[in-house]
Order: structure tokens, then C-alpha cells, then sequence
């Protein structure tokens, strides 16, 4: 049944990651548009169907090559956050696209970058977010760094871009 | 592009609105399964998805016919919730499975019932959880309760079934 | 300083253990108001307090006798919840008070009940909820329950009430 | 009853507004610590005890002159934010102590500088994170920059302070 076929993750002609991820009415707030604390749970979605492994039956892209968790003995952990609002988010049931590429691979950290987009086939188009994230790979029992392998370098520079820049005032 | 097509609700042949709801890995607890509340959080969406009103270019089954809100006029509350957790529910990519159908449609209020399971095209099939809310139609000034119109009955009472019974001690 | 003092849990001449929780702005949706889910959230928080041991130099009431979690080999699993919703929660500055007591100890399993109030302290006063919620405990890796040590049910004891009777139609 | 007073704001000696903020266990993710995004969570609920006026009968801090809302016109938004995490946040009892204070006063909008830190009573101190955020205020209607009333510049100037430095690499 199509029913069940989940929107998937997939690296279009722009050198991005596109990540469909469905905003829920509960991520709304009293305001009545998108939370700012909320569109940033979207990005941690997006960064687990970017990043870690597939379960025996699902499928992810390229990109998905980690076991983090406890069990792992592997966290990541984000260092730093950074992020632009730059239009309300309405409640929608199409899937947001949140595009992601990373602005740099450093010994043992990622800097990813998203842009929140509308959903290509919503009738109108908004960017309504652009953020950054610093995650940091660390040994789950010490909390030491976890160098990059050459494995991970490999699955993640096709999507290696420019970082984004903000104006800071 | 196929990635932007959501996962669509529709009923099917056992009377019960299938909407699929993609689980995120922030509804999982310190406990390293999904929380609690963060399944009620799935229903709510489950709801919405059922009972609202599409915006333009955007489409939702027979039964999305209200349009609640604060600027409607007309708000939907919860009187009364009941859920059972029958197994824990692990981080997953494809979309839960939240059947949905009306275990009675009183003066002004509507018991929805619901089960939630695995996708159906997930390789392990599990009943997760089965619930029931209790929805009131109220007024948003006066918040009196507003009967149910014609309209209304007409579109809900397809899915007319069986309210849940519970073990309760 | 007493800025650093936190509200105190304790059981009152009513045989109930009240334990004061700060709402958030955030746990508001958009129709301005507490959220459903976010009321068992609350529910969940007194929970914690009432039952786990405190950590070194915090204080807990009588009944926070449980080292649950992952490292500790034992879960409280929620097997079951039911909820009232007897008033709309507007945001406020003052703790709620959620009073808290236990319909019954079974073999592995508690019945807790709650009613969620306004503040004694408030200018109005206000019954929000009724809530029932009967947690299990589980040994973490097999999944099986464990039963009630005596040490347990002396500490739970005192706790014990009239469970809550809910009108169901 | 001292359990109804609630921990209060207040400005310290170094010219800090101090915001205690409990922390509940449902801000922990599967990682077992505080969740990136409920850390900002906090944060949100210190701005609004800071800035909102309190409801008769509450009392807050002399810098809670703001009305806020749907219903009275004038919105807070965020339009950019920033956050540096410093060390994992374990749950705790105590509540977290944010420190928080302004970079800037500008037209429309104001920079607000946090510390995330342990409550002074804790036995172990740190430095959790810490954030900038940058609000705008708005018309609700237009969704246009409402510029800043000398009264505001009057109640907010006291805490003006050095706007946060971070290390971006």
C-alpha cells in the first residue's frame, strides 16, 4: 500500500541532503505559529534520518553510517547551536524540507548546515529557517572525542558545502 | 518528486482511518523508548490529521471537515482520556500506523478510539497501545458545548465502531 | 539565599503528598491553554519527585525509595493512564499543586492518583484534572516484572486512599 | 504554607537577573541528559517570567512590564539564537539558576545573555551553556517592529551588560 512508503531522505542536483519531516500541531505554541524551540526538534529529526544507521527492514541514505546510544559506546553531542528565523511556520500537513549540507568535517566534529524550506509541492514557498549545528563524536563512557575514520570522512564529503553566514548585528 | 508526497490517511476494508505519523527520536525518555505522553502527543496529531479541514493545496480524508481555532469560533477539548501501553515503543523510521475510529458520537462530544501499530510494511508487526479520548465541541467565547450538526454526523458516522474496552484492574 | 530554596514536596493533613510544579509558557498550544498531553507531563514530573531517591545533597519526601533507570536494572513502565479534564489551565507564575496519593499497592504494580489544583497560595482556586496512572516495575533486561519489597510497601503505605471513580459516559 | 512560595527572581550583586527554572525528568532525551532543545526550553521560560507582567496576585521582577499575546496585540519573537553547551545537565531537584541579562537595546528589538548554571544550594557547581537571543517586537496584526517605549528602556536598562563572545572556529 502506498500508505505505508515514508516520504525518504534524498541528495537532489543542489549538493543537498532533502529531509521531509512532518510538523505536528503540537509543535505549535500559544502563538499559534511553529515554537522556536520546536523547528529545532525538527532539525534533530532530520539529523537522526541524516546520520544513523538503519534498523534491519528501513532504509537511509548514504549519509547514515552511525551507531550512536548508550549501547554504542558512541554519543554525539552538539556543542553549539546557531539559528535564523526568518518567517513564521504555519501548521501544515505537507512535510517541511529541511535541506542539510555540512560546512566542515574538523577532527572530531560536523558543522551542519540546514535551510527549513515548505515542502516542493506546497502551493506557497517559504525559507523559513536557516541554522547551524556542531556535533562533537564522543566516547560514550570517558565523554572523550572520537576522531572522524576515514569511513565517515568518505560517506559525508559528497555533501560538504558552504557554511552559512549570519548576519550578527 | 516522490519525496514530496506525504503518507496519506485513508480508510480501510476494517473501517478504521489509517494515519501514518512519523515517530521522532526526541518522543523517546531517558528509558530509550518512546514516553508516555509523547504517545498521546502522536494522537493529537492523528486527530488534527483527521478532523481538520485541509488548507488550500493541501487534501485530508472525508472527516476533516472542522474548522477549529481560536479564530473560528469554535474549539474541540478533551474531557476525558484512557490509554493502555501493551509494548514499548522503540525509535523506528517508517511512520506508526494510528487506526482511527468513533466509538460513539454524542449531543456535542465524540469518543474517539484508536490503536497504534507498526507500519504495515515494517518486518516485526506490533500493537503498541490502544486509547481513547473524549472530544467536546465548545464555543471558544463561552465555552459552551455546541451540538453536533447534520454535517457532522453524516461525515464521522462512517467510522462508527466498537468503543475499546478496557482490563481495568 | 531562600531564591535557591525549591518548593517542598509533603503530605498534608489529607493524606495526600502535594508536590508543587511549575507549569511553562510552553506547555500552552495554541488555543492558549495547558495541552492535554502536557498536563500528564506534570503528571510524570510529580511522579519522579515522589518516587525516586534523591541524589546527594537534595532532599525528597518519605516515598523517593526507587533507584529506577537504565543503569539501575529496574524500569517503571506505565501500563496504563486515565485522565479528567475538569477546567482549561491558563499559564501561571505559582507551582501547581499536584496532590497525589495511591488506590493501590498490587503485586508488582501501583495505582497512583492525582488531582491537579491551583496554588493554596493562588487567588483563585481551581480543581484542573483527575488522573489516574498504574505503573509496573520491570526488571530492565528481561522485561519482567518485579515485585513490591516490603521496604517498599512501608514506604508507600501511608500514601494509601480511595482510588478515583471516574463518570465514563 | 511555605510549600506554595515559589523560588523568586531576582538581581544579584552582579547585576544578573537570577530565574530559578525546575528542571523536569521529561527534558532528558535517550542519551540520558538534559535535551539540546529543552535547555532552550528553559531559557524560554525564564524570558517570559522575565519579561511578562505578572497576573494579579503574582508577583515577578520589576523588568515584567510586557503584554504579550494574541489578544493584546504586540508579539515577542525570536528572530535568531545562539547557544553554546558546556557540559552535559543531569536531572536534578534543584532548580537550574539562569542567570540572564541584555547585550543590546535596540529599536525594536533586545539581544538577552544567559547562564545556565547549577542552583547556588547545589553541592556541585557548573556552567551548563550558554545563549543568546535576539527578540523583536511585533504588531500582531501587521507582523510589523514595534519600537521599544522609554518606559521599557527604563525598566530593562538596569541589566544592560556585556553582550556574550563565543568561540565559532
Amino acid at each position: 500500500m502506498s500508505m505505508t512508503i515514508p516520504p525518504l531522505e534524498r541528495v537532489l542536483d543542489d549538493g543537498r541532503l532533502h529531509i521531509p519531516i512532518q510538523l505536528r500541531w503540537g509543535d505549535l505554541d500559544a502563538f499559534n505559529h511553529v515554537n522556536n524551540t520546536a523547528m529545532l526538534k525538527l532539525l534533530e529529526e532530520a539529523r537522526v534520518r541524516a546520520f544513523w544507521r538503519p534498523a534491519p527492514g528501513e532504509t537511509g541514505p548514504a549519509t547514515a553510517i552511525l551507531d550512536s546510544g548508550l549501547s554504542h559506546g558512541m554519543l554525539t553531542l552538539i556543542a553549539r547551536q546557531e539559528i535564523e528565523y526568518l518567517a513564521p511556520v504555519p501548521y501544515q500537513r505537507h512535510p517541511l524540507d529541511i535541506q542539510m549540507w555540512f560546512g566542515k568535517l574538523g577532527g572530531s566534529s560536523i558543522e551542519v548546515c540546514y535551510e527549513v524550506r515548505t515542502d516542493p509541492a506546497a502551493e506557497q514557498h517559504s525559507l523559513y529557517a536557516r541554522a547551524t549545528t556542531v556535533i562533537v563524536l564522543v566516547e560514550a563512557a570517558s565523554g572523550r572525542p572520537v576522531r572522524l575514520t576515514p569511513e565517515m570522512r568518505e560517506a559525508w564529503s559528497p555533501l560538504l558545502g558552504e557554511p552559512l553566514v549570519y548576519r550578527r548585528n
